[in-house]
């Protein structure tokens, strides 16, 4: 990720999502994709996608083009699947991901290690892919569970269930953690917790009221941006002109 | 759910759960999970879909036949998605599936209420659907994450992360919790909480180590089957000796 940051010099990872579409609408749904791809390509460094397009698409012979396209412009594609089911489904989960040329995909570590999140390491050391997980979403309900107290099975302590996630990420090595751009003040934490070895992806600017150089400022080294590009009137334009203010803010 | 049980006289939900497959194998796997589906049928009252499926064949013009088959033979179907997104892509999600036909979805309550769940449970609404709550997974990892010590925001006071789950389904309206049949004295605990108005999901009986009986016994209403019937030697004997083990234990 950061070599291809560096060589598209964008920080700004692409959120491909469109909301809920009907059956005769679904039919123009992967040109549509690929075509606001093709636009955003020059200006982001990666590109997430989630069910709003695996879905109505499928993944083989539906979202894979739209990864194979992904890699012809030089973007990365992740999967943000936030994987937390038991250890045997998980692994068929990345395989499947994996295969269809996903880079990286997202998991929630609230799931645990043992037959939980190790099957997924193992596949991603195995096939050479990478693992990013959540530590603290964008949206207001995640003060519920990232934000709640808990107290530390090892040490008793309390502390508080992002934390916790940000240590668990360090130990087990993954590329990479997902801390809502709403929150800057817990990217700030939990930028605290893991240094520069683990980068900090940051959803939520825009739409949901995260902004640039708060997140930047906090810790945060990419943006993920969805409905603020999508939605655009100009996509090519808003995804520029957010890549600006990025590099500017860093 | 209930009524159907009882048409059928099973507890027996089958997870209808294939490893991971390579290209070539795929293009058998619609026609073998529907042969699967056609054996055991008569003897379970649902069948619960996950990643297993849904990644290698999609949902519309995969899965979903699956689904119609299975509502054919009288079984309904539970997409096992264990949703834990922001409320648009959770929106999303649920629109897609219900979409597709399933009857009720998985979600994880640790995603919260607001911008969180309950845009799931208003779709569940408008399209008379259900919506099932993790509340103890069936794995050892789950102990990290559902068994955790949490403090309750409200009250203050300490309790176990699952018990938090549990109270939530019951606040939330969920018309069932999933809970491992592995820890079997969580099921209790659990019942307790919730009373008879929300039924307890057990998976993990067979392959995990879980048990019919003691699932049962400490208040499950239905035990989800995946490996133990899947790999059997004769699935449709397998799934109809659990049967009969389930209603002598009821």
């Amino acid at each position: 990720m950061e070599e291809n940051s560096k060589n598209k010099q964008s920080s700004i990872i692409l959120a491909l999502d469109f909301p809920f579409q009907g059956r005769l609408e679904r039919e123009n749904l992967l040109a549509k994709a690929s075509s606001l791809l093709d636009m955003v390509s020059p200006h982001v460094c990666a590109v997430k996608f989630n069910h709003h397009l695996t879905l109505p698409l499928g993944i083989f012979g539906g979202v894979q083009s739209l990864v194979e396209q992904a890699h012809r412009s030089g973007l990365l594609a992740i999967m943000d699947c936030k994987v937390n089911d038991i250890g045997a489904t998980n692994t068929a989960i990345a395989e499947y991901y994996y295969d269809a040329g996903f880079d990286a995909v997202i998991a929630n570590p609230f799931v645990g290690w043992e037959e939980g999140l190790k099957p997924i390491f193992d596949v991603a050391a195995k096939r050479q892919r990478g693992v990013i997980l959540l530590a603290y979403m964008s949206h207001k309900g995640a003060v519920e569970g990232y934000g709640q107290t808990v107290r530390d099975a090892e040490t008793g302590i309390e502390t508080r269930q992002y934390l916790a996630f940000a240590r668990k990420a360090g130990k087990w090595g993954a590329d990479g953690v997902v801390v809502g751009a709403t929150v800057p003040e817990k990217i700030r934490e939990i930028r605290f917790v893991l240094g520069e070895e683990v980068p900090i992806y940051a959803p939520g600017v825009g739409a949901q009221g995260g902004s640039v150089e708060a997140a930047l400022k906090a810790g945060a080294r990419f943006l993920i941006v969805g409905r603020e590009i999508v939605h655009a009137a100009d996509p090519a334009v808003k995804a520029e002109t957010l890549r600006q203010k990025a590099e500017l803010a860093k």
